[in-house]
């Protein structure tokens, strides 16, 4: 907690416009897209260029206040909840994309930048930034690179780091540095991508960008049952076949987008499968043939026969979580990977414990890579709800890794999955993270109590429910 | 330095025919594929097991003593160069594949595999490893990893650290952890991956087996200056066409390919191009054709009518470094990375610098990625050669940062370019590089006084040239 003169330091630094503070903006900040626990800040700094983060970082050094940064809270694991009673420093005016070089298929953006508006600024020239998490029209750059964000595409193109050629980052120290990637001494980008906000802030980065693909077909192909879509995709997968996305959905999921925007659907439809290839036409036309081929007991099969329609495709993939959200006035959505040929039993396994812990439960994910996402919709001002689901979500991960899987695919571990990561990882595992954290980030100011466990003088930044603590 | 009870100590670790010592020893290991530094260690130890190298390690940090992990000794900057008076921990006995996954397409390797074992030992699958140092007929997984090794390939398929899975770490305090590959949480693997050895000592690694290529071609062209070779490599790479491999090579090096193995070619020769191309049989040969077009002025093309003659174009490549050994009694290879586009201009001045320094100079190189390998042969017994060949060396590292380009492209840092990092890192820069080498290896006993310049205590392993020191 910090007051009157520390504030006023802060607006020495960013202006006066450049600090929020009062209730209305400790109860806007205390969590992102990940409500489950939270945390209320002091103050919001929001800094327009990288000098005043390093000025603010080096203000909370000298003050000994713990600082969080915050893109567009969109993450799903609490990576962005403030520290109690810290700094937040937004990045919500470093939204400046500030060099593009067609030539180089290469763009440099701030850490504010929206993803959606880098592929925007250099679609006339035929190229995008192909990394495309769901929450891509809203969700920064800086987010992206600090939780190493999947999206549909993952499959084919990979999660954000292979997109980042490198980065401008302000060490938890508050001294700037650049950071390339050299093929050939030790990798501090891919150290940094994914590291949480752990080891300091990004403020600027060059991203990779990749040509359109010359061809783009997409399929939506309606199941009667869930079995048949998970078994479709082992299929597909089995058959050697790469398509750029592979996306299941529940009926759950599809019933709330068409009650959100009218998609329409067979009414014995269980499941639906999402199928995207792309690349060169001929190959393109061939790998959809075979997945018309391999689809096991389709209801229905329809191959999108314009740009429009394949966008209405995809509405009900990427607009699901959010539609969700119209059901129930809580969602939590969970992040677990396993091998894809277990996704048949493992989904049958969500069901269950859904139903044990009573709480109801969707599934819409990116099932090419086993990259689950069940998503529970509870009302948390329920009494026991949030334990039930919180519950629920561990015993879906504790399967997840006995499984030969992993607890994320792409969500981060933030606050949400500390207590999960003894489940994977060995005593001297998490020691040696912790050596990594305590090198750049000794004093634990920089986005304190997030994805290492059990670290001291942490209680206080955790478990803070609204249905337990408001 | 130690000696007999302490031996004695490491011989009850690894048994008595596993610790090797004596003058020989001491000359035999004072260098890796770098020779102009050395420094003799006092013993070798042989393990055969994870728990052994672990043990090593704990005494050894339990006497102050320094240790360097080895496998082949074929690296380019002398990363296995030992401490001097310390001990090496040699991974020959290190040499079982664990584990062959045929359906997922991978396999668990000890450290001390030969690189070229792995692909032989799943040819019958049609699997292979793909990352391919010239040196892989000897050189092994571990030193691949610590080197994050490119080769032909690399243009293509990537260096070393996409292919590594995970593997098993003997920390620089003799614990043992696993490191696995986990989409979205501090990236620790590719942390290792390329760290020379100074986080710790790889003992086991999970690889990525790739498919072979269903079709290959393989194109040598004959150009009548180097320069039209340049020109045609950055045609090929603008012309949006990415081949398996893009290789350089220049007169010298054809020589004495032609004088140790009998290479033939057209007498007007400078410079010979090797290109390949592969994956689907139609778009292979598509690709061909387009490489044909663009050769500027070849003398000669001819496409490989079989794996014989496949393999004799490789052989140019692949034993042109071993070539140049016969011609003087000293070779240095350097290693720069430059825009691809910068090819023409830079190779006019690495003959221009060889000249001034009086050092003979031949060039064959990974030219599709811009990674340069100009070759100096010289005599070391010479007075002042080694003095000559390193000032060159700078001069075109330089150049090579100067271009926009990079100090190493695949062979590391070591002790070799220790003194070039500030050219190109901040001190901001190489202070974090050094945060996160002392977060591992606070002691500096792990492969002292390599790739971070300026560390204290270093100068007694340093600068022992055969010319100066013996």
């Amino acid at each position: 907690m910090f007051g009157g003169t520390e504030l006023a330091a802060l607006r020495a630094i960013v202006g006066d416009d450049g600090i929020l503070q009062g209730a209305s903006v400790e109860r806007a900040y205390d969590c992102d897209a990940y409500t489950v626990d939270r945390s209320s800040p002091t103050a919001i700094a929001l800094p327009s260029t990288t000098e005043q983060v390093s000025q603010l970082v080096q203000w909370c050094n000298s003050r000994n206040v713990a600082f969080t940064a915050r893109g567009a809270g969109t993450g799903l694991s609490g990576g962005a909840m403030p520290a109690l009673g810290g700094l937040v420093i937004s990045t919500k005016r470093l939204n400046q994309i500030l060099v593009i070089d067609i030539a180089g298929w290469r763009l440099l953006a701030q850490a504010g930048v929206v993803n959606a508006h880098v592929s925007r600024a250099v679609a006339a020239h035929g190229l995008h930034f192909a990394p495309d998490p769901s929450s891509q029209s809203v969700s920064t750059i800086g987010g992206n690179i600090a939780e190493n964000s999947g999206g549909p595409h993952t499959l084919k193109y990979g999660v954000t780091a292979p997109h980042v050629l490198g980065c401008k980052l302000v060490l938890p120290n508050g001294e700037i540095v650049s950071i390339d990637r050299h093929e050939d001494s030790p990798d501090l980008l891919s150290l940094v991508i994914g590291a949480e906000g752990l080891l300091g802030i990004v403020t600027e980065a060059w991203l990779r960008l990749t040509p359109v693909p010359e061809r783009v077909e997409t399929v939506l192909i309606s199941f009667s049952t869930i079995r048949d879509a998970t078994e479709t995709v082992a299929a597909i997968i089995g058959a050697g076949i790469l398509p750029a996305a592979l996306e299941l959905m529940d009926r759950r999921i599809l019933d709330a987008v068409r009650q959100a925007f009218g998609l329409e659907f067979p009414e014995a439809t269980q499941s639906m499968l999402l199928v995207e290839c792309d690349g060169d036409p001929v190959e393109c036309k061939r790998e959809i043939e075979q997945v018309f081929e391999l689809a096991k007991a389709p209801i229905e099969a329809r191959l999108a026969q314009s740009e429009e329609q394949r966008a209405s495709f995809w509405m009900a993939r990427k607009k699901g979580i959010g539609a969700m959200g119209r059901l129930a006035p809580t969602i939590v959505t969970h992040d677990g990977v396993i091998p894809p040929s277990k996704l048949p039993e493992m989904l049958e396994f969500v069901y269950e414990v859904a139903e044990q812990h009573q709480v109801g439960v969707a599934n819409l994910f990116h099932a090419g890579d086993g990259n689950l996402h069940p998503c529970f919709y509870f009302d948390d001002r329920e009494p026991g709800a949030v334990e039930r689901v919180v519950n629920a979500g561990e015993a879906i991960m504790r399967r997840c890794i006995e499984l030969g899987g992993s607890l994320t695919g792409e969500h981060g571990i933030g606050i949400e999955k500390l207590d999960m990561m003894p489940l994977m990882f060995s005593e001297a595992d998490l020691e040696m993270q912790g050596w990594v954290r305590d090198a750049f980030n000794p004093t634990n100011l920089c986005n304190p109590c997030k994805v290492i466990p059990n670290q001291k003088g942490c209680i206080e930044h955790r478990r803070r429910w609204r249905g337990a603590a408001t």
